[in-house]
């Protein structure tokens, strides 16, 4: 949509991939419709995973016991986080949407995503106890998705399935970390399974995420509530 | 137990940390029992979290598009993953225990940790599809235990409280990581919000650690299925 913004944190290592081509379909399709579009590609970045003592710029608050969270927070508070953070929190917070672009790893995000999450929504930024979930900072008027590729097939990601309902995964991810910081999810993209479908199944995932996209700004989020993920 | 050997994979950049002190006591307690103890000390070794080209030594399968998994794959067949991978999968191979300590992170492990899961635990070494869950390749008797602190409390992490039952953060990481390589799963160790409560407190998180270590070859692994995790 005309004016909105949109971060798409994307990783993948392979333009060629299946997440390349929904990164970029997502890119030319929002861009179309006049959103401004950011991309954070973050093997292309060497985005760095680990929360270290380089995350702080200049003296810690307690040099005696180095704890990530405190420092990071009082970091936060007084502007001494690291450039690349900054950026990357900049970018959130101009964003209207923001879209995970991943293959899962391990019923979960890649590593250098997971770290991405570790560094850039801390404490202050994102949250601030109890200002978490519903009262979570990134509350106002800023959405999220995940979009990602599976390994196993549909029926492997079904409740009775070797690898359970594809939502058990999502719980940590969309509840844990994006309600966690008051963002409205929107319900996940997921493509199952691509390397053991045929090419035009292929092309259908591709072109049911740019039809998606087409109406994505009049979509409601899901209601991020246990009942959702466990059918309780 | 005498002749038993134990790997920690631990993850906290600092050892005054209580996590820091669960692994001390993990080596103390194992050690004076007999078991060879090594531990990977995931920030010490500054160990890389990114899954990238540089895992493969040589030529690639298909330097065309790259695939992470493929690739790695192929490697571990041929015997071209990069050193520090094939240093860790050593010692996953001689171990009868794995032992992975950490802070929970955003639901999940830190960004460090979830890069080992990705990187050691390639196909071809932890499954080999379909040899996983009940006949992954690191079924043999080998034992595995999430041993971790938490931000929130136990009031948080019940099924009433905001951030859901604890087991559901479980399931990806026991279920979809250990029981997938065929790792026979030993009840989490969780120690909630060290953070928040009495020095007390803290000792006792301690000494439970240390008192439950004197009979962990005891143990039975739990029944790592749906009903575990949701009650279902």
């Amino acid at each position: 949509m005309a004016g909105k913004k949109v971060l798409i944190v994307y990783a993948h290592q392979e333009p060629k991939s299946l997440n390349g081509s929904l990164k970029a379909i997502a890119v030319e399709e929002l861009s179309k419709q006049g959103s401004d579009v950011t991309v954070s590609d973050l093997y292309d970045m060497q985005f760095e995973p680990r929360t270290t003592r380089t995350d702080i710029v200049g003296d810690l608050y307690n040099p005696e016991q180095f704890n990530y969270g405190v420092e990071a927070w009082e970091a936060c508070k007084n502007g001494c986080l690291s450039e690349d953070l900054i950026e990357e929190q900049r970018k959130v917070k101009e964003a209207d949407l923001l879209i995970f672009q991943f293959p899962l790893y391990w019923f979960s995000m890649p590593a250098i995503m997971k770290g991405w999450m570790d560094r850039v929504f801390i404490q202050g930024f994102a949250h601030d106890f109890p200002k978490c979930f519903d009262s979570g900072l990134l509350r106002y008027n800023k959405k999220a998705l995940l979009s990602f590729t599976t390994g196993g097939d549909q029926g492997m990601y079904s409740k009775e399935g070797l690898s359970g309902d594809i939502r058990w995964v999502l719980w940590p991810m969309q509840h844990g970390i994006l309600h966690f910081c008051g963002l409205s999810v929107l319900a996940p993209q997921i493509c199952f399974a691509p390397e053991y479908v045929a090419l035009e199944e292929r092309k259908q995932m591709l072109s049911s995420w740019a039809k998606r996209l087409k109406t994505i700004w009049e979509e409601k989020p899901i209601n991020c509530i246990p009942e959702w993920y466990y059918n309780i």
